[in-house]
């Protein structure tokens, strides 16, 4: 091993209780993208990480400012004529809500057996972190990191990177980078690390009836007026057939089909049918028959309701027949599937399924399209070697059904070819209450990070970049 | 006209502003009996009835414990051989929810124009407030009322009174009284007051499903597991027929025809389909086919899902498939429903409906059954008199949708006569943001009860109870 890499492990190893300290104040901070009342958190947050960046000897860094919530930029460019990798992270994180189901507050972060538990932990603050302690142990040891490095961290992630995007496309010459890593995707285990190489679209609808001009009392009209919680249970349950499959007219048309090959290679090496509902703690399968449940949430898209919401919600009871109901949609989206022609195809199904006794309203909130990355790029090959030495085994290749709508951007923008490096484990529970950082996985992965940053290759010309 | 009436309404009239304010005072409270945060607040409220009854000079006034919400008793029995009239008012209220609806926080009552505003002012302590400013106005004119009076306050209407029918078993002789008079419902307009002779009866039911054991990221299993938001839907959409006929199996069975008669007289004094219409604020009606508006909200029964909840509901999106959902469900009861039958046959369609993929829990929040009074009775011919003489007009004669759960426990249990005498008015906005009582028709109120109290006849006897 060189020399330099082995003192960098070890700098990471020693300053190990150091780090997870400092993830936990990375952790505390409440940057909730999606809830404007959290707009100052997310500043501040965006703010806490340029001031590590900068501890740890990172020359250049910029706090840019959106129209919505800051980028966070740095780099280090001192090795002319070795490629630059550009690290993208997310340091916004999804809402913490319900609060109430979190054993332990969500903002603050709080060490159990093995797991660091808070809102973002796994998703992203970890991961990201993970990139800058590898940086952090070349800096304070070699002084400089192997290879030149772009850090790209969003606060807009879980909200679809609306404002990165446009800057990326802004600052395309400028960024010009040859490989750009992330890690907001999975493993499959803590002994059985994953590369990611396919990512669903996404597509997030908001949808509302209006009924009465204003709640009535259900004594007094009920019966007699279409009940806008009514009409929005009618619309939703005739999203799906009864079957499992999306019953909007046309959703399927440009779907990719997936080859015999990869059909078995996922059948073999993806998670089984009972792992995934061992994972999402459900008892029977359901969805689009003639597919395995690793298939229908990776090649095959899904419509999901995310949200209800209308009338009372309290406790015990109100007769009441509110004057608006809402839902909110997601839909994730596979090759060739494009995110306005499928908003285009629900929209005009939702139009024709909406009864003329009340009115309905769909908004768009985020699309994103979806990606398939390049497996033999030498930059995964780099990858493949470090998840080896950081796990002391090779990671699987794995299809996702989430979406990083950064990583699209990133290709077709700037044109540079994205590897998926995940270290959030199945039982993570990104998204959902109580969601938790293995923290052997944490140390494992800084030295993944170190070991990448290392084993990236001079030359990373590839010809089938697509 | 007698002379003591004559003074009541006079000092009722000059008393007028000072009635306002007190009734800001008590609509002030927030004794919103469904949610136990308020449970404090109810008690003030209870506690704020009572000093005002002994104020006013009630001898004997008592704030009585229940498990949940007090009972405010009062009475004055010093007429030995005449009649005793027992005053029924509610003074807890419906949640205010949602608060950012209404023009003025409900909690801080406010006139504009002819109206005041806030949570309760029409449903039920304006009127509950006319009642006892009558009480008032004969105690300090004539130093005591015409009749006995028994004034019952209850805490818990809106719940379904489930503390108060209890006791009222335990004591109904002490209780015993000739005639109940209640103000909890509708006329048809400020220049159409009106008497209710039918209630329909409630039962309220709340649905949860459950799906996976904890929320899930919709991306990593969007597809795979059936969403309990869904499983809702599809099972709420499927409690009523497309034409909008409820589609349990024997909920109609019992449903007691009415005769061409009656529907030939509602359909002349009730209110016509467009009156309704307008009053819902809604343009095209809904329902069960072969009856009119005022048909299906009165003598037809109805289910109405009154609330919905689940998943995400914030600003923007979240990728989430949850772990439950839930939805409140209010049906309203037509003689001979029985609240208990119907609850199974709901119980047993739900059960049907549920698919295998999810778990459905059922539960009861309250039930209520219908009931229909005796309007050739002499205390109903009494409240018509005091209305022509309150209003200049004679009083329409109403069935009305909503539901009193305490009339079928007066008559039942005490089998004491109800009678419905109304002062809300149809753009009261009962239950909704911006609920408000018109105090010009506050003030004729309490001259009608006052009318009121000074008509009931010595014999009340009526061999027509049942």
């Amino acid at each position: 091993m060189d020399d330099a890499v082995a003192r960098a492990l070890a700098y990471a190893k020693a300053a190990r209780p150091g780090f997870v300290a400092q993830l936990k104040d990375f952790v505390r901070i409440p940057s909730v993208s999606a809830d404007p009342r959290h707009a100052a958190d997310v500043r501040r947050c965006a703010d806490w990480l340029a001031r590590d960046l900068r501890r740890i000897g990172m020359p250049r860094v910029r706090v840019i400012a959106t129209p919505r919530n800051p980028i966070v930029y740095a780099d280090w460019l001192g090795a002319p004529g070795r490629p630059t990798v550009l690290i993208y992270g997310h340091y916004d994180v999804q809402p913490a809500d319900p609060p109430d189901a979190w054993r332990t507050p969500p903002f603050e972060p709080t060490v159990r057996g093995d797991d660091l538990f808070g809102r973002g932990a796994s998703d992203d603050k970890g991961p990201l972190f993970a990139h800058v302690k590898a940086l952090e142990s070349f800096l304070r040891t070699r002084g400089t990191p192997p290879v030149n490095i772009r850090c790209l961290f969003d606060g807009e992630e879980e909200i679809g990177s609306p404002n990165l995007v446009p800057w990326l496309a802004r600052h395309r010459r400028a960024l010009a980078s040859d490989l750009a890593v992330i890690s907001d995707t999975r493993m499959l285990g803590p002994d059985r690390p994953a590369m990611t190489y396919s990512l669903r679209g996404s597509l997030g609808l908001e949808l509302e009836v209006r009924g009465p001009r204003r709640d009535l009392h259900s004594g007094a009209f009920g019966g007699a007026v279409h009940n806008p919680l009514q009409a929005l249970c009618e619309i939703l349950a005739r999203l799906h057939h009864p079957d499992g499959r999306v019953a909007v007219p046309g959703f399927y048309d440009r779907v990719r089909p997936v080859g015999p090959d990869e059909r078995s290679f996922m059948a073999r090496r993806g998670p089984s049918d009972a792992r995934i509902l061992r994972d999402a703690g459900v008892d029977r399968p359901w969805g689009e028959p003639g597919y395995s449940l690793h298939e229908r949430t990776t090649i095959r898209p899904a419509l999901t309701i995310n949200g209800l919401s209308g009338g009372y919600q309290g406790p015990g009871g109100k007769a009441v027949i509110p004057a608006s109901a809402v839902a909110k949609v997601g839909i994730r989206l596979v090759p060739d599937q494009d995110p306005g022609e499928i908003s285009r195809l629900v929209r005009r199904h939702i139009a024709r399924l909406a009864p003329p006794t009340v009115r309905v309203a769909v908004r768009t909130l985020q699309r994103a399209r979806p990606v398939h990355l390049v497996h033999r790029h030498p930059g995964f090959q780099a990858a493949a070697i470090a998840y080896r030495r950081g796990f002391g085994t090779v990671p699987v290749l794995l299809r996702s059904g989430g979406t990083i709508p950064v990583v699209d951007a990133l290709q077709s923008i700037l044109c540079t070819p994205c590897i998926l490096m995940g270290f959030a484990l199945p039982d993570d529970r990104m998204h959902a209450p109580d969601e938790k950082l293995h923290l052997p996985t944490f140390g494992r992965a800084i030295a993944t990070c170190i070991h990448f940053l290392a084993e990236v290759p001079v030359s990373l010309s590839y010809n089938e970049i697509h």
